[in-house]
């Protein structure tokens, strides 16, 4: 699509996560104006929010201000604002507060949010985990938990405030119990007077068979050994069916229904795509999925708009690799990073009046901890797949992390609070700013789509 | 005063300031019970409070949870609980939503909250600094205004983001200011594409004839000089008699009244006694001064009431050295940390049945920072005076600072994140959670005494 008078295309992302950012570098040496907007002000390397939400790294060390990642990168303008909708006629997106802004290539990469099919007032007693106000939320739940079983002395009340519940046995939620079970015997015994904190209960709920299923099953297997050895419940095709100030209604696949007293529940089940995928869709006559992300052509792009692209968790991808049958992308960090770069240079293509490419995904493994010491590792070598898991596994993963902080000049701090962190079981961001608004029965927290 | 009933003595300390936690850690080899309790679950290194406010380091790195710091002193149950009222007859302290707490011995050390000499509805527009919920408050502000700027097209508009207003020349307003000038000029340029930030405005000021007006005269100067040199336009005998949403009012000793056009105000100007203050003068007839601070003997306990000591910047306390006259004790944290030793070491003295000895305040000097290399400092040595100011007074501030990180682990990180601010001039903080709120006309934040 050429240029409007005389001017350098002009290319909206919208989104700064993974993709968003991905995209906006595979730009940096294009003739292009690039915008990038965001209702943050910061990337956030969300693997690692599990750890600001459990007390183990403080929000600066996964956080990096946007505007600083591209202050050498001229073309890039970077503008704080929340997107409210997509005008594909005008080619203009609209900003909450602001004027439109034109485009000649759009990318949008909103990325997704919790979804509690359908139960938005369990939000309040269930916190997700997305952005940095939803990891401080968690964050203090669970240490307001504690200081309250302290403080009661109702046996059975005192009970419910150590009842400790992640919904969802996913990446996030595995990660979340594991750290859990580790705060509870590792961290915070020694600390009270009138309760042991190495007696709470940490539950894991999945509604599926088994945990990381997208993983082999294998690893799904030796993971949720390891959370057991942790000293976690590990509850396989358990679903929920209420969620309260007080607990939470379960219903397994075999057996009775009960209910499950706690007072920290946390919620790592569902996701769906930003709101605006839905407008998206409905101005461009895109499909959208059960999930609420855009069905998109084999090159990122939309259905007679080729001037649109989407990627990451908004867009319902699949990769074509030759001589194979198109396949699904997963949502994971790596599939949105490659999603960005392709939809660059889709972008570049275009300017240069070539065909576009389909997108390819490189799937390089998975992985996923599961504490100190514990983690599953499934990689995807030419030579074949190679699995490991425990000890090995943990410092593979670490290693890897580490690496992917990139653009944060917090390497080294992260590294320094990890080892501390190790060697001491302490954790170092065990801090409430507010103690207020702790309980069950708050508003829910707002969304955020970027 | 003896021990009830077979048990041990019970030593309630209320607030875990500097004066607080002295005093808990004083006592711990002594055989008495200690209850600590705080409305927050850490103790919070104030003095770099302002760095937090300013994007340079993470609230962790100052903030130690009280459990952790007291886990080992058996001695000490801490508790996480606002404390409403002391009932000197009943000798209880009552805690909201909990038990009464009785005490055989009370120290108060509930420190103080932002005084707006009666006009609280400048709370909104001008937040102070003295919680973490303080200081991130002013970082969103700081940060988005930037942001607004850069998405303002109205030049009038556009100058009042860009103008940023310090309102008082303590320590901390000197610090801000000469914070904000370097986030200016030296951490955001390059990062914007319609403003330059080093074009922003940084204004101080102060109602009284001089910056730091706890430091001699020299100092004072030179501190002014200093912030001059980094672009700050410091206002002497400036008072403030209005603020609202857009900009504050100004008279100065001589000349006319004048407006300012702002849209980031911080206030760090007067400061009050904590509310708990007025109840317990009124509960127990001691007296109190114009800010609310309780006038206490030379024991540092309250007159007819020998088992309540009020310490730290509740009390008004004065300094008794042999052969000299009383002197009134500044209300910085070396004072608080001395009235808690010897609030403590009175409390073991009357345990032994001693007389209680009078608080004597040893003054080690005074010390400001204004900037990168910038800083004065006024030491108090048995020789005499030594002043001096500059990049040798700023490495003098640096690693007094970080050796009273005591009890913080952080101290390697805060090192970490200094130096390599110092080297890049960049800072590490930069993390907006929550944009909303963002704007004046806020609820002003709840304001915490302990």
């Amino acid at each position: 699509m050429p240029a409007n008078n005389n001017e350098r295309p002009r290319v909206v992302i919208v989104g700064c996560g993974f993709g968003g950012l991905e995209a906006a570098r595979a730009l940096r040496k294009a003739d292009v104006d690039i915008t990038l907007v965001d209702r943050t002000n910061h990337h956030l390397f969300q693997p690692l929010l599990y750890q600001v939400a459990t007390a183990g790294l403080s929000a600066p060390a996964i956080a990096a201000p946007v505007r600083f990642l591209f202050r050498k990168q001229a073309n890039v303008t970077t503008l704080l604002g929340e997107v409210t909708a997509i005008d594909p006629v005008q080619r203009g997106v609209l900003v909450k507060d602001g004027a439109a802004l034109p485009y000649d290539h759009l990318i949008v990469a909103a990325g997704a949010t919790h979804s509690y099919f359908g139960r938005d007032d369990w939000a309040a007693y269930a916190p997700g985990l997305k952005t940095l106000d939803d990891a401080f939320e968690v964050r203090r739940r669970i240490l307001l938990a504690f200081e309250e079983a302290e403080k009661e002395v109702d046996p059975a009340k005192r009970a419910a405030w150590l009842t400790f519940v992640v919904i969802g046995g996913g990446p996030t939620g595995v990660e979340m119990a594991g750290t859990l079970a580790e705060i509870a015997c590792e961290t915070l015994p020694g600390e009270f007077r009138h309760i042991d904190p190495s007696g709470a209960k940490i539950l894991l709920l999945e509604g599926g068979p088994r945990v990381l299923q997208a993983m082999p099953e294998s690893l799904s297997e030796s993971a949720k050994k390891q959370l057991e050895a942790l000293g976690v419940d590990v509850r396989l095709a358990a679903r929920v069916t209420a969620i309260d100030a007080g607990g939470l209604q379960v219903e397994p696949a075999a057996g009775e229904p009960y209910r499950i007293d706690s007072k920290c529940i946390v919620w790592a089940a569902g996701v769906a795509a930003s709101p605006l995928g839905k407008q998206l869709a409905e101005a461009t006559g895109a499909q959208s999925d059960r999930a609420g992300r855009i069905v998109v052509e084999p090159d990122l792009s939309l259905p007679g708009h080729p001037e649109i692209s989407v990627i990451g968790d908004l867009a319902s991808a699949k990769s074509y690799a030759p001589g194979k049958e198109p396949r699904p992308v997963p949502g994971v960090s790596p599939g949105a990073k490659q999603m960005g770069r392709t939809a660059a240079a889709n972008i570049l293509r275009r300017l240069r009046g070539e065909a576009t490419r389909p997108f390819r995904y490189r799937d390089y493994g998975n992985l996923a901890t599961i504490g100190r010491n514990s983690a599953v590792v499934d990689l995807t070598l030419p030579a074949g797949n190679l699995r490991f898991s425990g000890l090995f596994a943990w410092l593979f993963w670490l290693f890897a992390h580490i690496y992917f902080l990139i653009g944060f000049r917090n390497r080294i701090v992260v590294l320094i609070d990890w080892a501390s962190a190790y060697w001491s079981s302490q954790r170092y961001a065990r801090v409430v700013s507010n103690i207020e608004h702790r309980n069950a029965g708050v508003a829910p927290q707002p969304t955020r789509e970027a």
